[in-house]
């Protein structure tokens, strides 16, 4: 389970764009020289090629297998990122006098709130804003008549995740783009999944969206073409040219994905580095986490010391160590260790090492 | 002004995606696996960091220089294409109750036309389609109080350019996808320009826009934050994680361009590239140019002959010799020859070759 793909002395722990396999790398780059022996760059490859099609159908059935998705459930690479998604989300989905229901726990998820009130209204049916968004609402009541429920799965920022995806007989929608891929889920319960590739599937540029068919098309607004999802549905996400690097590098990542062993192996990877990782902070005194324990993130750990001289000097040791990223953001402060699919549990066990012996050193 | 940048054996005449220089695919590659001696893929890489805020800011200084333009024109990298600027261009400038002035010249413009509709009026002060786009009108009137006039400077399917850019007084919108920074305008004169980055700067998956910061912030219509190009003047294009992997694709394109000697080095190439060719096609009297001598463009050339059989034997010949792209596209039938600036002369070379080589056995 042990993944060797950190190039030598570097631990990436970046929020995103964010770590990726190496072989990833080492593939992109041979196909940017040249693609499968054709004698072309991959940048120079038409999309309406049979060798591009190739690409986009196979990274398709690869989201298709590795998330168990259902007939109903459609796989597009669209241009743009999560940000692209707080406004196509409710401009296909709400109309004008209809009501969605939001959970407020991040700032992703309020950004995902103001765009949704352009076009609807977006009631806000639960938040732990007024605590910094530490924790994950257990408790909040859905309107029957909600046309979604949105929640963001993971919260890059804070460190927090839904460990249990709420019940809801409202259509679900997710932003996924810190976790997806990471954890065994039932996609199936989501009709509407959409993550921005850069941390678990790929590099910036494309956004991969899930769709169940069955939502779209109910609503009266005209929708400009190019944010229409069922116009991509239609033409297999080539209704412009898309992203055709980004996509390529989508299909290279999710092919190693499964050649580890899918979901599931990723799944224990990052349990085994989580625990890793949170084990020992709660052995440290000196730091200490900034979230609800039961609502961490598995993706990003979050934890701060009280000292800010020492946070400087733990800086620093990380720096020294080779480890890039580590930098808490700055509305929460500290560190925030990044834990996607292709950082390895050596990376982790090298951050854990510094912790431990900073802590002895200094605590 | 001969520039070698074909890898061995093939001439790239796609019409976009398309060739680039073999420069930018080995330092791309090399970026891929190592950025700058960092360690850290620039697929991998945090995109607020210092190295990639470098990135973007040198690529809007490069095209700030190369395009000479003044202080009030702003140079912004979206995700997205074209396809996403037909609906972006009327929600940032165009009213409810606006007219918008549309010139009809093919179909990436009637494309940008029906997405006006939905924001505002949309008059077409002109139109050549029912020549199947075979010129660019001369003769037509744009009313005073339309909000702008938008307008496609060359028209990738059919082959046709504006030679000259119509005088007006209203605001001006280009589309310059399939011909920016390949001959010297006086891009000041635009209002707003954009450039899907897949055929003259770059690779698929980024937008170029520039704009007249003037021209924005009149209208009543609340935009989305995405959408809103104030926002992405404001965050220097960094609103959103930006596509960061397709920017850097277009720094290396455009430090190419300037060490190629700028825009006139271009155009000089550019005409070089295209007298050949028309020159060829006009000495065979079995190809046939389909569009009007006046109007064609220099980035695409479009023939056809008059029987089916000898097109199929030509496209044999032609990918015998390694030339890829040539089939034209399917609503002109036949030949489509894209020039684009990393196209070299030796490519248009061995084409015309196979041309006359052909004229001679067939003709």
């Amino acid at each position: 389970m042990s993944i060797s793909n950190i190039p030598a002395g570097i631990h990436n722990f970046n929020a995103g764009p964010s770590v990726l396999p190496h072989t990833v790398f080492e593939q992109a780059a041979q196909a940017i020289l040249d693609y499968n022996g054709s004698g072309l760059s991959i940048l120079e490859l038409g999309h309406r090629t049979s060798a591009f099609e190739a690409v986009m159908a196979e990274a398709r059935s690869l989201v298709k297998a590795l998330m168990n998705l259902d007939e109903a459930h459609e796989v597009l690479f669209l241009h743009g990122g999560a940000t692209t998604q707080f406004m196509q989300v409710p401009m296909n989905l709400l109309d004008d006098k209809e009501t969605a229901a939001y959970t407020d726990t991040g700032v992703w998820g309020a950004k995902a709130i103001k765009e949704a009130k352009l076009f609807g209204k977006a009631e806000v049916v639960c938040s732990s804003r007024e605590s910094n968004y530490t924790y994950i609402p257990k408790d909040f009541a859905v309107p029957n008549d909600a046309r979604y429920l949105h929640i963001t799965t993971n919260n890059t920022i804070y460190g927090t995740q839904w460990q249990t995806i709420p019940h809801t007989s409202n259509v679900l929608v997710a932003d996924m783009s810190s976790d997806i891929l990471s954890r065994v889920l039932d996609f199936n319960r989501f009709d509407l999944i959409y993550a921005g590739a850069q941390k678990n599937i790929g590099a910036a540029g494309v956004n991969l969206v899930v769709v169940n068919r069955n939502i779209l098309g109910r609503i009266k607004r005209p929708i400009p073409t190019i944010m229409d999802y069922r116009n991509h549905i239609r033409e297999g996400s080539m209704l412009n040219t898309p992203p055709v690097f980004a996509v390529y590098v989508c299909l290279l990542t999710l092919r190693w994905l499964k050649a580890q062993g899918g979901v599931a192996v990723m799944e224990q990877l990052n349990n085994a580095k989580a625990t890793l990782l949170y084990d020992t902070l709660d052995s440290l005194p000196i730091f200490r986490g900034t979230v609800n324990k039961e609502d961490r993130s598995k993706m990003n750990a979050v934890f701060v010391m009280d000292d800010p001289a020492l946070e400087t000097a733990f800086l620093d040791v990380c720096k020294a160590a080779g480890i890039v990223g580590i930098k808490g953001h700055r509305s929460v402060g500290g560190f925030r260790a990044s834990m996607y699919n292709a950082l390895s549990l050596d990376s982790v066990t090298v951050l854990t090492g510094l912790m431990k012996d900073f802590a002895q050193r200094r605590g």
